[in-house]
């Protein structure tokens, strides 16, 4: 299962439709589900988190600072973790980040861009591209 | 003047309403100008592109290759841009990308990511880094 942990309520509804578009094409690849954390202060926040977090999951973290991979070789890597582990976990904090506690725990880290994005509109990029992922995994053709 | 030229239509309402949203915000702060061009051959967008490009505009390319930037960095060029320039163009290619006869005439190529982005999901993107922008030039705060 892909497990997608994000801190925030959305609070455009055009965001919602963006999220909830990518999911329900995701939902066609592999099973999925999208845990919306409410925003409070950031040890609130971890503690909630970590309540959501087993011990098994493969945990990434979306970090400004994390690592960069192109398109392809993110596919590559999702391909990767969906056969070695059965559940993936993404983490996207919400405007105050995420905590110390919540970042030691990742396996990997994370970055799709120098800028920084609102945190509901990098649910929707993110969940674009583990589409995009399942399409190029599937040599799926995808128009840009 | 900043005028945003991109190639091809938003097939999806929440992508235009995405867009809106920081058109609308930027509108506030400096005059936007979004053209939106049909998506054909490269040879006939490259065309159409150029009849919107006037020869004292600044226009930055949005490539995957371009330079990279921190939104505070980018804000900077931004207002050095604004200061220096009545008009600034960026250019956002259709799912075909940009053709060389439009990269050549680049003063600038900026890339977000090393990701491929939908160009209707971009559009929004770029909309929101320049509000984000003005909102830095002008030292005010902004929730991620």
């Amino acid at each position: 299962m892909i497990k997608i942990i994000c801190v925030g309520k959305l609070k455009e509804s055009y965001l919602v439709s963006f999220a909830n578009d990518y999911a329900k094409r995701i939902n066609k690849y592999h099973k999925l589900e999208l845990i919306e954390l409410k925003d409070s202060d950031i040890k609130k926040e971890s503690y909630e988190i970590l309540r959501h977090i087993n011990s098994k999951d493969f945990i990434i973290t979306l970090e400004i600072n994390g690592n960069k991979l192109n398109s392809i070789d993110f596919s590559k890597k999702l391909d990767d973790w969906l056969m070695n582990y059965s559940n993936i976990t993404f983490i996207i904090g919400g405007s105050l980040g995420l905590d110390k506690s919540i970042l030691e725990k990742a396996n990997y880290s994370l970055s799709f861009s120098d800028m920084t994005f609102p945190h509901g509109v990098f649910r929707g990029i993110l969940l674009e591209q583990i589409y995009r992922g399942f399409k190029i995994i599937n040599n799926e053709t995808y128009h840009k």
